[in-house]
Protein backbone atom coordinates (compact mmCIF):
# COMPACT_ATOMS: atom_id res chain seq x y z
CA UNK A 1 0.00 0.00 0.00
CA UNK A 2 1.49 3.13 -1.35
CA UNK A 3 1.17 5.88 1.81
CA UNK A 4 0.44 9.95 1.21
CA UNK A 5 2.40 12.51 2.99
CA UNK A 6 2.54 15.84 4.04
CA UNK A 7 5.12 17.26 6.29
CA UNK A 8 3.27 21.27 6.07
CA UNK A 9 5.72 24.34 7.51
CA UNK A 10 5.41 27.53 7.32
CA UNK A 11 7.72 28.10 4.33
CA UNK A 12 7.42 25.08 2.80
CA UNK A 13 5.24 22.06 1.90
CA UNK A 14 6.92 19.04 1.15
CA UNK A 15 4.80 16.14 0.04
CA UNK A 16 5.66 12.40 -0.43
CA UNK A 17 4.65 8.77 -1.68
CA UNK A 18 5.71 5.95 -0.41
CA UNK A 19 6.27 2.65 1.45
CA UNK A 20 8.97 3.05 3.23
CA UNK A 21 11.91 5.74 3.61
CA UNK A 22 13.66 4.21 1.08
CA UNK A 23 10.83 4.22 -1.62
CA UNK A 24 9.70 7.41 -0.67
CA UNK A 25 9.20 9.56 -3.84
CA UNK A 26 8.69 13.91 -3.10
CA UNK A 27 8.07 16.91 -3.88
CA UNK A 28 8.73 20.34 -1.87
CA UNK A 29 7.16 24.09 -3.16
CA UNK A 30 6.28 26.99 -1.02
CA UNK A 31 3.65 27.29 1.23
CA UNK A 32 1.14 30.10 0.00
CA UNK A 33 -2.53 30.56 1.02
CA UNK A 34 -3.98 27.14 2.18
CA UNK A 35 -6.12 25.82 -1.38
CA UNK A 36 -3.76 26.59 -3.45
CA UNK A 37 -0.78 24.72 -1.12
CA UNK A 38 -3.90 21.86 -0.61
CA UNK A 39 -4.58 21.80 -4.56
CA UNK A 40 -1.10 21.71 -5.13
CA UNK A 41 -0.31 18.93 -2.70
CA UNK A 42 -3.46 16.97 -4.01
CA UNK A 43 -2.21 17.57 -7.20
CA UNK A 44 1.07 15.78 -6.42
CA UNK A 45 -0.76 12.98 -4.18
CA UNK A 46 -3.74 11.87 -6.34
CA UNK A 47 -1.48 10.17 -9.01
CA UNK A 48 -0.72 7.90 -5.89
CA UNK A 49 -4.36 7.52 -4.84
CA UNK A 50 -3.31 6.91 -1.17
CA UNK A 51 -5.74 5.30 1.03
CA UNK A 52 -3.98 7.30 3.94
CA UNK A 53 -2.31 10.29 4.48
CA UNK A 54 -0.27 11.50 6.88
CA UNK A 55 0.32 15.03 8.31
CA UNK A 56 2.73 16.54 10.13
CA UNK A 57 2.03 20.22 10.29
CA UNK A 58 3.54 23.43 12.00
CA UNK A 59 0.69 24.40 14.84
CA UNK A 60 -0.76 24.96 17.38
CA UNK A 61 -3.04 22.49 16.36
CA UNK A 62 -6.07 21.17 18.06
CA UNK A 63 -5.41 17.78 17.38
CA UNK A 64 -9.20 16.65 17.82
CA UNK A 65 -10.17 18.42 15.16
CA UNK A 66 -7.34 18.52 12.67
CA UNK A 67 -7.38 22.04 12.41
CA UNK A 68 -4.48 24.62 13.00
CA UNK A 69 -6.12 27.18 15.60
CA UNK A 70 -4.23 30.14 16.58
CA UNK A 71 -1.08 31.37 13.87
CA UNK A 72 0.45 34.62 11.93
CA UNK A 73 0.54 32.93 9.03
CA UNK A 74 -1.89 34.18 6.71
CA UNK A 75 -5.09 32.56 5.81
CA UNK A 76 -4.46 28.99 7.88
CA UNK A 77 -6.04 30.48 11.02
CA UNK A 78 -8.69 27.86 12.22
CA UNK A 79 -7.95 26.07 8.94
CA UNK A 80 -9.59 22.52 8.98
CA UNK A 81 -6.26 21.10 7.68
CA UNK A 82 -7.23 17.26 8.04
CA UNK A 83 -10.84 17.64 6.55
CA UNK A 84 -9.78 19.37 3.32
CA UNK A 85 -6.74 16.66 2.60
CA UNK A 86 -9.25 13.87 3.46
CA UNK A 87 -12.35 15.56 1.27
CA UNK A 88 -10.05 16.11 -1.48
CA UNK A 89 -8.29 13.32 -1.74
CA UNK A 90 -11.08 10.86 0.05
CA UNK A 91 -8.77 9.52 2.13
CA UNK A 92 -8.17 8.78 5.73
CA UNK A 93 -5.51 11.33 7.62
CA UNK A 94 -3.59 10.85 10.46
CA UNK A 95 -2.26 14.25 11.55
CA UNK A 96 0.22 15.57 14.32
CA UNK A 97 2.87 18.07 14.99
CA UNK A 98 5.71 18.73 12.87
CA UNK A 99 7.83 18.02 16.05
CA UNK A 100 5.57 15.14 17.37
CA UNK A 101 6.14 13.26 13.89
CA UNK A 102 10.07 14.01 13.95
CA UNK A 103 10.09 12.12 16.92
CA UNK A 104 7.74 9.09 15.79
CA UNK A 105 10.59 8.67 12.63
CA UNK A 106 13.71 9.11 14.78
CA UNK A 107 12.27 6.42 16.72
CA UNK A 108 11.54 4.05 13.97
CA UNK A 109 14.26 4.68 11.66
CA UNK A 110 16.83 7.06 13.09
CA UNK A 111 18.80 7.77 16.46
CA UNK A 112 15.88 6.28 19.15
CA UNK A 113 15.03 3.00 17.12
CA UNK A 114 13.72 0.71 19.77
CA UNK A 115 13.96 3.41 22.45
CA UNK A 116 10.20 3.41 23.81
CA UNK A 117 10.69 6.61 25.99
CA UNK A 118 13.41 9.45 25.04
CA UNK A 119 12.34 13.11 23.80
CA UNK A 120 13.67 14.60 20.65
CA UNK A 121 14.27 18.04 20.55
CA UNK A 122 14.49 20.33 17.82
CA UNK A 123 16.59 23.87 18.17
CA UNK A 124 16.23 26.89 15.67
CA UNK A 125 13.70 29.14 14.58
CA UNK A 126 11.74 27.92 17.63
CA UNK A 127 12.49 25.74 20.22
CA UNK A 128 10.50 22.41 20.09
CA UNK A 129 9.95 18.94 21.92
CA UNK A 130 8.44 15.90 21.14
CA UNK A 131 8.22 13.32 24.08
CA UNK A 132 8.07 9.86 23.43
CA UNK A 133 6.25 8.06 26.36
CA UNK A 134 5.65 4.40 25.55
CA UNK A 135 6.15 4.47 22.02
CA UNK A 136 3.79 7.26 21.78
CA UNK A 137 3.74 11.09 21.14
CA UNK A 138 1.83 13.54 23.93
CA UNK A 139 -1.62 14.69 23.00
CA UNK A 140 -3.50 15.46 26.31
CA UNK A 141 -5.03 18.94 26.36
CA UNK A 142 -3.65 20.21 23.67
CA UNK A 143 0.14 19.22 22.42
CA UNK A 144 3.45 19.99 24.24
CA UNK A 145 5.01 23.50 23.48
CA UNK A 146 8.43 22.50 25.16
CA UNK A 147 10.42 25.63 23.77
CA UNK A 148 8.05 27.81 26.23
CA UNK A 149 9.34 26.20 29.60
CA UNK A 150 10.58 29.11 31.95
CA UNK A 151 14.38 28.56 33.00
CA UNK A 152 16.30 30.87 35.15
CA UNK A 153 17.58 34.00 33.48
CA UNK A 154 21.07 34.26 34.29
CA UNK A 155 20.97 38.24 34.38
CA UNK A 156 24.26 38.57 36.04
CA UNK A 157 26.40 36.94 32.79
CA UNK A 158 23.10 37.90 30.10
CA UNK A 159 21.11 41.18 30.24
CA UNK A 160 19.47 39.70 27.26
CA UNK A 161 15.59 40.37 27.82
CA UNK A 162 14.89 37.20 25.40
CA UNK A 163 12.49 37.72 22.15
CA UNK A 164 9.10 35.51 22.78
CA UNK A 165 6.47 37.82 21.96
CA UNK A 166 4.54 35.74 24.90
CA UNK A 167 7.01 35.11 27.57
CA UNK A 168 9.90 37.39 26.81
CA UNK A 169 12.45 34.93 28.62
CA UNK A 170 11.55 31.55 28.14
CA UNK A 171 13.75 28.86 26.56
CA UNK A 172 12.39 29.67 23.23
CA UNK A 173 13.03 33.45 24.02
CA UNK A 174 16.32 32.94 25.74
CA UNK A 175 18.04 30.04 22.64
CA UNK A 176 16.28 30.08 19.76
CA UNK A 177 17.97 30.70 16.82
CA UNK A 178 16.67 34.49 16.55
CA UNK A 179 17.31 34.77 20.41
CA UNK A 180 21.22 34.35 19.59
CA UNK A 181 20.75 36.30 16.46
CA UNK A 182 19.51 39.37 18.64
CA UNK A 183 21.74 38.68 21.36
CA UNK A 184 25.02 38.81 19.75
CA UNK A 185 24.05 40.56 16.64
CA UNK A 186 25.20 37.67 14.42
CA UNK A 187 23.20 34.44 13.28
CA UNK A 188 24.18 31.46 14.76
CA UNK A 189 26.15 29.40 12.24
CA UNK A 190 28.46 32.94 12.03
CA UNK A 191 29.44 32.59 15.08
CA UNK A 192 32.89 30.68 16.07
CA UNK A 193 33.01 27.69 18.17
CA UNK A 194 35.47 29.22 20.56
CA UNK A 195 32.74 32.43 21.11
CA UNK A 196 31.14 32.97 24.89
CA UNK A 197 27.50 32.58 23.04
CA UNK A 198 28.01 28.86 22.80
CA UNK A 199 29.07 28.30 26.26
CA UNK A 200 25.81 30.58 27.42
CA UNK A 201 23.56 28.48 24.78
CA UNK A 202 24.63 25.32 26.29
CA UNK A 203 23.97 26.35 29.63
CA UNK A 204 20.18 28.05 28.65
CA UNK A 205 19.57 24.51 26.71
CA UNK A 206 20.79 22.29 29.49
CA UNK A 207 18.33 23.81 31.55
CA UNK A 208 15.41 22.43 30.03
CA UNK A 209 17.19 19.30 29.16
CA UNK A 210 17.53 18.84 33.35
CA UNK A 211 14.56 19.66 33.66
CA UNK A 212 12.84 17.34 31.11
CA UNK A 213 14.94 14.35 32.78
CA UNK A 214 13.14 15.04 35.90
CA UNK A 215 10.00 15.22 34.23
CA UNK A 216 9.97 12.70 32.04
CA UNK A 217 12.94 10.43 32.86
CA UNK A 218 13.80 9.66 28.86
CA UNK A 219 16.24 7.16 27.89
CA UNK A 220 17.87 9.37 25.45
CA UNK A 221 17.85 13.08 23.74
CA UNK A 222 17.68 13.76 20.72
CA UNK A 223 18.95 17.51 19.50
CA UNK A 224 18.28 18.66 16.61
CA UNK A 225 17.53 22.07 14.62
CA UNK A 226 20.01 24.78 12.67
CA UNK A 227 21.48 25.43 16.27
CA UNK A 228 22.27 22.11 17.31
CA UNK A 229 24.23 21.34 13.93
CA UNK A 230 27.13 22.96 15.36
CA UNK A 231 29.35 19.75 16.31
CA UNK A 232 31.22 21.07 19.19
CA UNK A 233 27.58 22.06 21.10
CA UNK A 234 26.80 18.33 22.01
CA UNK A 235 30.24 17.64 24.77
CA UNK A 236 28.95 21.71 26.46
CA UNK A 237 25.43 20.68 26.95
CA UNK A 238 26.57 17.23 28.24
CA UNK A 239 29.30 18.67 30.23
CA UNK A 240 26.31 21.12 31.66
CA UNK A 241 23.34 18.84 31.71
CA UNK A 242 25.77 16.50 34.19
CA UNK A 243 26.80 19.64 36.50
CA UNK A 244 23.19 20.75 36.68
CA UNK A 245 21.80 16.86 37.89
CA UNK A 246 24.60 17.17 40.40
CA UNK A 247 24.36 13.44 40.94
CA UNK A 248 20.81 13.56 42.28
CA UNK A 249 19.17 11.07 39.53
CA UNK A 250 21.19 7.85 39.83
CA UNK A 251 22.04 6.16 36.08
CA UNK A 252 24.97 5.58 34.12
CA UNK A 253 23.93 7.38 31.08
CA UNK A 254 23.82 10.64 32.96
CA UNK A 255 26.99 10.83 34.08
CA UNK A 256 30.81 11.30 31.80
CA UNK A 257 30.73 8.69 29.32
CA UNK A 258 27.51 7.85 29.72
CA UNK A 259 26.37 11.13 28.17
CA UNK A 260 27.87 10.30 24.75
CA UNK A 261 24.87 8.04 23.81
CA UNK A 262 22.17 9.82 26.24
CA UNK A 263 22.27 13.41 24.46
CA UNK A 264 22.53 12.62 20.49
CA UNK A 265 21.78 14.06 17.05
CA UNK A 266 19.30 13.12 14.74
CA UNK A 267 20.07 10.62 12.14
CA UNK A 268 17.46 11.63 9.72
CA UNK A 269 18.50 15.04 9.31
CA UNK A 270 15.55 17.28 7.39
CA UNK A 271 14.15 14.42 6.08
CA UNK A 272 12.74 13.88 9.74
CA UNK A 273 9.56 16.03 9.66
CA UNK A 274 8.45 14.15 5.92
CA UNK A 275 9.31 10.47 7.58
CA UNK A 276 6.72 11.39 10.38
CA UNK A 277 4.12 11.86 8.14
CA UNK A 278 5.14 8.78 7.13
CA UNK A 279 4.92 6.95 10.45
CA UNK A 280 1.83 8.87 11.07
CA UNK A 281 -0.04 7.30 7.64
CA UNK A 282 1.77 4.07 8.54
CA UNK A 283 0.50 3.83 11.70
CA UNK B 1 -9.19 -12.17 44.58
CA UNK B 2 -8.01 -10.13 47.73
CA UNK B 3 -4.71 -7.76 47.18
CA UNK B 4 -2.36 -7.24 49.13
CA UNK B 5 -0.79 -3.43 49.16
CA UNK B 6 2.03 -1.72 51.01
CA UNK B 7 2.50 2.14 50.86
CA UNK B 8 6.12 2.31 52.01
CA UNK B 9 7.03 5.87 53.58
CA UNK B 10 10.07 6.83 55.14
CA UNK B 11 8.28 7.41 58.62
CA UNK B 12 5.81 4.84 58.38
CA UNK B 13 4.38 1.80 56.81
CA UNK B 14 0.51 1.22 55.74
CA UNK B 15 -0.26 -1.88 54.64
CA UNK B 16 -3.49 -3.55 53.54
CA UNK B 17 -5.77 -6.48 52.29
CA UNK B 18 -8.96 -5.91 50.12
CA UNK B 19 -10.50 -6.54 46.96
CA UNK B 20 -11.54 -2.49 46.53
CA UNK B 21 -11.22 0.96 48.34
CA UNK B 22 -14.65 0.15 50.37
CA UNK B 23 -13.36 -3.27 51.87
CA UNK B 24 -10.07 -2.67 52.52
CA UNK B 25 -8.37 -3.16 55.99
CA UNK B 26 -5.47 -1.64 56.69
CA UNK B 27 -3.01 -1.18 59.55
CA UNK B 28 -0.03 1.57 60.05
CA UNK B 29 2.94 0.94 62.25
CA UNK B 30 6.84 2.84 61.88
CA UNK B 31 9.15 2.43 59.33
CA UNK B 32 12.21 0.36 61.01
CA UNK B 33 15.19 -1.36 59.47
CA UNK B 34 14.08 -3.32 56.42
CA UNK B 35 13.88 -6.72 57.94
CA UNK B 36 11.94 -5.97 61.05
CA UNK B 37 9.50 -3.89 58.88
CA UNK B 38 9.31 -6.32 56.22
CA UNK B 39 8.53 -9.08 58.66
CA UNK B 40 6.13 -6.99 60.79
CA UNK B 41 3.64 -6.31 56.89
CA UNK B 42 3.69 -10.20 56.12
CA UNK B 43 2.77 -10.96 59.43
CA UNK B 44 -0.23 -8.66 58.68
CA UNK B 45 -0.78 -9.33 54.75
CA UNK B 46 0.27 -13.78 55.08
CA UNK B 47 -3.03 -14.02 56.84
CA UNK B 48 -5.08 -13.00 53.46
CA UNK B 49 -2.95 -14.87 51.68
CA UNK B 50 -2.51 -12.61 48.65
CA UNK B 51 -1.81 -13.90 45.45
CA UNK B 52 -0.21 -10.01 44.40
CA UNK B 53 1.05 -7.34 46.52
CA UNK B 54 1.42 -3.80 45.04
CA UNK B 55 3.78 -1.95 46.72
CA UNK B 56 3.64 1.93 46.96
CA UNK B 57 7.55 3.18 47.97
CA UNK B 58 9.92 5.92 48.77
CA UNK B 59 12.34 6.18 46.58
CA UNK B 60 14.47 7.00 44.08
CA UNK B 61 13.82 3.42 42.80
CA UNK B 62 15.41 1.05 40.27
CA UNK B 63 11.95 0.02 39.41
CA UNK B 64 13.33 -2.49 36.76
CA UNK B 65 14.66 -4.83 40.18
CA UNK B 66 12.54 -3.39 42.52
CA UNK B 67 15.06 -2.03 44.43
CA UNK B 68 15.54 1.23 46.48
CA UNK B 69 18.55 2.87 45.55
CA UNK B 70 19.95 5.66 46.77
CA UNK B 71 18.29 7.25 49.97
CA UNK B 72 19.73 8.60 53.73
CA UNK B 73 17.18 5.86 55.77
CA UNK B 74 19.42 3.96 57.41
CA UNK B 75 19.63 -0.15 56.10
CA UNK B 76 17.19 0.96 53.23
CA UNK B 77 20.05 1.81 50.41
CA UNK B 78 20.02 -0.84 47.53
CA UNK B 79 17.19 -2.68 49.41
CA UNK B 80 15.88 -5.30 47.27
CA UNK B 81 12.11 -4.39 48.52
CA UNK B 82 10.46 -5.83 45.64
CA UNK B 83 12.50 -9.41 45.84
CA UNK B 84 11.97 -9.50 49.83
CA UNK B 85 8.70 -9.53 49.56
CA UNK B 86 7.67 -11.58 46.90
CA UNK B 87 9.93 -13.88 48.60
CA UNK B 88 8.27 -13.76 51.73
CA UNK B 89 4.88 -13.70 50.97
CA UNK B 90 5.14 -16.11 47.36
CA UNK B 91 3.29 -13.55 45.61
CA UNK B 92 3.39 -11.63 42.54
CA UNK B 93 4.54 -7.99 43.27
CA UNK B 94 4.10 -5.08 41.12
CA UNK B 95 5.92 -1.84 42.45
CA UNK B 96 5.99 1.85 41.51
CA UNK B 97 7.07 5.11 43.73
CA UNK B 98 4.67 6.21 45.94
CA UNK B 99 4.04 9.60 43.40
CA UNK B 100 3.22 7.28 40.96
CA UNK B 101 1.07 5.63 42.98
CA UNK B 102 -1.01 8.02 44.53
CA UNK B 103 -1.30 9.41 41.10
CA UNK B 104 -3.12 5.89 39.51
CA UNK B 105 -4.90 5.95 42.88
CA UNK B 106 -6.44 9.28 41.68
CA UNK B 107 -7.09 8.21 38.32
CA UNK B 108 -8.91 4.79 39.13
CA UNK B 109 -11.27 6.71 42.35
CA UNK B 110 -10.26 10.27 42.92
CA UNK B 111 -9.98 13.94 41.20
CA UNK B 112 -8.76 12.85 37.63
CA UNK B 113 -11.49 9.66 37.19
CA UNK B 114 -11.98 9.29 33.22
CA UNK B 115 -9.03 11.84 32.36
CA UNK B 116 -5.88 9.19 31.01
CA UNK B 117 -3.54 12.34 30.34
CA UNK B 118 -2.93 14.52 33.99
CA UNK B 119 -0.93 15.17 36.78
CA UNK B 120 -0.60 14.56 40.32
CA UNK B 121 1.62 16.78 42.27
CA UNK B 122 2.04 16.60 46.00
CA UNK B 123 3.70 19.88 47.59
CA UNK B 124 4.98 18.82 51.19
CA UNK B 125 7.74 17.64 52.92
CA UNK B 126 9.21 17.28 49.35
CA UNK B 127 7.54 18.16 46.00
CA UNK B 128 7.00 15.09 43.94
CA UNK B 129 5.25 14.93 41.02
CA UNK B 130 3.05 11.54 39.02
CA UNK B 131 2.42 12.43 35.64
CA UNK B 132 -0.10 9.65 33.49
CA UNK B 133 0.34 9.31 30.32
CA UNK B 134 -2.17 7.81 28.31
CA UNK B 135 -3.54 6.36 31.68
CA UNK B 136 0.00 5.57 32.89
CA UNK B 137 2.38 6.27 34.78
CA UNK B 138 6.13 7.51 33.40
CA UNK B 139 8.92 4.89 33.89
CA UNK B 140 11.29 5.63 31.35
CA UNK B 141 15.35 5.83 32.21
CA UNK B 142 14.46 5.45 36.07
CA UNK B 143 11.05 7.97 37.38
CA UNK B 144 10.04 10.93 37.28
CA UNK B 145 11.65 13.56 40.06
CA UNK B 146 9.39 16.55 39.21
CA UNK B 147 10.47 18.33 42.49
CA UNK B 148 14.03 18.74 41.26
CA UNK B 149 12.91 21.22 38.04
CA UNK B 150 15.02 24.55 38.33
CA UNK B 151 12.22 27.47 37.93
CA UNK B 152 13.47 31.27 37.50
CA UNK B 153 14.57 32.24 41.11
CA UNK B 154 12.88 35.78 41.81
CA UNK B 155 16.29 37.33 44.16
CA UNK B 156 14.69 40.66 43.67
CA UNK B 157 11.72 39.20 46.00
CA UNK B 158 13.35 36.55 47.58
CA UNK B 159 16.81 36.26 48.89
CA UNK B 160 16.33 32.84 50.20
CA UNK B 161 19.07 30.59 48.69
CA UNK B 162 16.54 27.50 49.22
CA UNK B 163 17.07 23.95 50.79
CA UNK B 164 17.67 21.38 48.31
CA UNK B 165 21.11 19.51 49.15
CA UNK B 166 21.95 18.68 45.78
CA UNK B 167 20.48 21.80 43.58
CA UNK B 168 19.82 24.53 46.24
CA UNK B 169 16.77 26.41 44.36
CA UNK B 170 15.38 24.30 42.85
CA UNK B 171 11.42 23.62 43.02
CA UNK B 172 11.40 21.88 46.16
CA UNK B 173 14.72 24.03 47.48
CA UNK B 174 12.15 27.38 47.29
CA UNK B 175 8.63 25.63 47.78
CA UNK B 176 8.75 22.90 49.49
CA UNK B 177 6.97 22.91 53.45
CA UNK B 178 10.92 22.81 54.93
CA UNK B 179 11.66 25.55 52.31
CA UNK B 180 8.60 27.88 53.86
CA UNK B 181 9.83 27.12 57.20
CA UNK B 182 13.17 27.98 56.72
CA UNK B 183 12.66 31.13 54.83
CA UNK B 184 9.76 32.39 56.81
CA UNK B 185 10.83 31.01 60.54
CA UNK B 186 7.30 28.84 61.00
CA UNK B 187 5.77 25.84 59.30
CA UNK B 188 3.75 26.81 56.27
CA UNK B 189 0.24 25.84 58.54
CA UNK B 190 1.18 28.76 60.80
CA UNK B 191 1.56 31.49 58.46
CA UNK B 192 -1.83 32.88 57.72
CA UNK B 193 -3.50 33.46 54.70
CA UNK B 194 -2.68 36.84 54.31
CA UNK B 195 1.16 36.17 54.52
CA UNK B 196 3.21 37.47 51.56
CA UNK B 197 4.76 33.86 51.92
CA UNK B 198 1.44 32.56 50.25
CA UNK B 199 1.63 34.80 46.95
CA UNK B 200 5.37 33.90 46.18
CA UNK B 201 4.56 29.77 46.97
CA UNK B 202 1.73 30.61 44.46
CA UNK B 203 4.86 32.18 42.21
CA UNK B 204 7.11 29.44 42.06
CA UNK B 205 4.57 26.63 42.44
CA UNK B 206 2.87 28.24 38.92
CA UNK B 207 6.09 28.45 37.40
CA UNK B 208 6.80 24.57 37.98
CA UNK B 209 3.00 24.35 36.77
CA UNK B 210 3.20 26.26 33.50
CA UNK B 211 6.39 24.38 32.54
CA UNK B 212 4.46 21.23 32.89
CA UNK B 213 1.76 22.34 31.05
CA UNK B 214 4.29 23.11 28.00
CA UNK B 215 6.27 19.90 28.25
CA UNK B 216 3.49 17.18 29.51
CA UNK B 217 0.01 19.29 28.25
CA UNK B 218 -1.98 17.64 31.11
CA UNK B 219 -6.04 17.65 30.85
CA UNK B 220 -6.26 18.45 34.92
CA UNK B 221 -3.16 19.06 37.42
CA UNK B 222 -4.33 17.26 40.87
CA UNK B 223 -2.67 19.40 43.69
CA UNK B 224 -2.44 18.00 47.10
CA UNK B 225 0.05 17.41 50.13
CA UNK B 226 0.64 19.22 53.56
CA UNK B 227 1.18 22.75 51.51
CA UNK B 228 -1.73 22.30 49.47
CA UNK B 229 -4.15 21.69 52.59
CA UNK B 230 -4.29 25.51 52.50
CA UNK B 231 -7.32 25.96 50.23
CA UNK B 232 -6.74 29.35 49.62
CA UNK B 233 -3.71 28.45 47.37
CA UNK B 234 -5.85 27.17 44.65
CA UNK B 235 -6.94 30.46 43.70
CA UNK B 236 -3.55 32.18 43.91
CA UNK B 237 -2.01 29.25 41.92
CA UNK B 238 -4.76 29.10 39.38
CA UNK B 239 -4.51 33.25 38.88
CA UNK B 240 -0.46 33.16 38.71
CA UNK B 241 -0.46 29.79 35.93
CA UNK B 242 -2.77 31.97 34.02
CA UNK B 243 -0.64 35.00 34.08
CA UNK B 244 2.33 33.05 33.32
CA UNK B 245 0.99 31.08 30.02
CA UNK B 246 0.27 34.39 29.17
CA UNK B 247 -2.92 33.29 26.29
CA UNK B 248 -0.13 31.47 24.36
CA UNK B 249 -1.81 27.89 24.77
CA UNK B 250 -5.37 27.88 23.97
CA UNK B 251 -7.80 26.40 25.63
CA UNK B 252 -10.28 26.95 27.75
CA UNK B 253 -9.25 24.81 30.96
CA UNK B 254 -6.75 27.85 31.54
CA UNK B 255 -8.60 30.51 30.85
CA UNK B 256 -10.43 31.69 34.17
CA UNK B 257 -13.34 30.06 35.15
CA UNK B 258 -11.90 26.87 33.58
CA UNK B 259 -8.84 27.01 35.59
CA UNK B 260 -11.40 26.11 38.26
CA UNK B 261 -11.38 22.62 37.28
CA UNK B 262 -7.94 22.07 35.66
CA UNK B 263 -6.09 22.90 39.10
CA UNK B 264 -8.33 21.04 41.84
CA UNK B 265 -7.30 19.27 45.54
CA UNK B 266 -7.16 15.93 45.29
CA UNK B 267 -10.03 13.55 46.45
CA UNK B 268 -8.40 10.90 48.10
CA UNK B 269 -6.82 12.80 51.04
CA UNK B 270 -3.93 10.49 52.96
CA UNK B 271 -5.20 7.38 51.38
CA UNK B 272 -3.86 8.15 48.41
CA UNK B 273 -0.77 6.12 48.98
CA UNK B 274 -2.28 2.57 49.98
CA UNK B 275 -4.63 3.09 47.69
CA UNK B 276 -2.15 3.66 44.74
CA UNK B 277 -0.36 -0.09 45.96
CA UNK B 278 -4.08 -1.23 45.79
CA UNK B 279 -4.37 -0.20 41.93
CA UNK B 280 -0.85 -1.61 41.49
CA UNK B 281 -1.84 -5.16 43.01
CA UNK B 282 -5.23 -5.08 40.84
CA UNK B 283 -3.89 -4.19 37.49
Amino acid sequence: MIAGCIEAGGTKFVCGAGTAPEDLVTETFPTTDPQATIERAAAFLSSYAPEVVGIASFGPLDLARGRITSTPKSGWENFDFAQAVAERLKARVAIDTDVNAAALAEHRWGAAQGIDDFLYLTVGTGIGGGPIVGGRTIHGLVHPEMGHVRVPHDRERDAFEGVCPFHGDCLEGLASGPAMQARWGAPANELPPGHEAWELEAHYLALGLANWVCTLSPRRIVMGGGVMQQAHMFPLVRAELERLLNGYIQADALCGEGLESYVVPPRLGNRAGVLGALVLALG
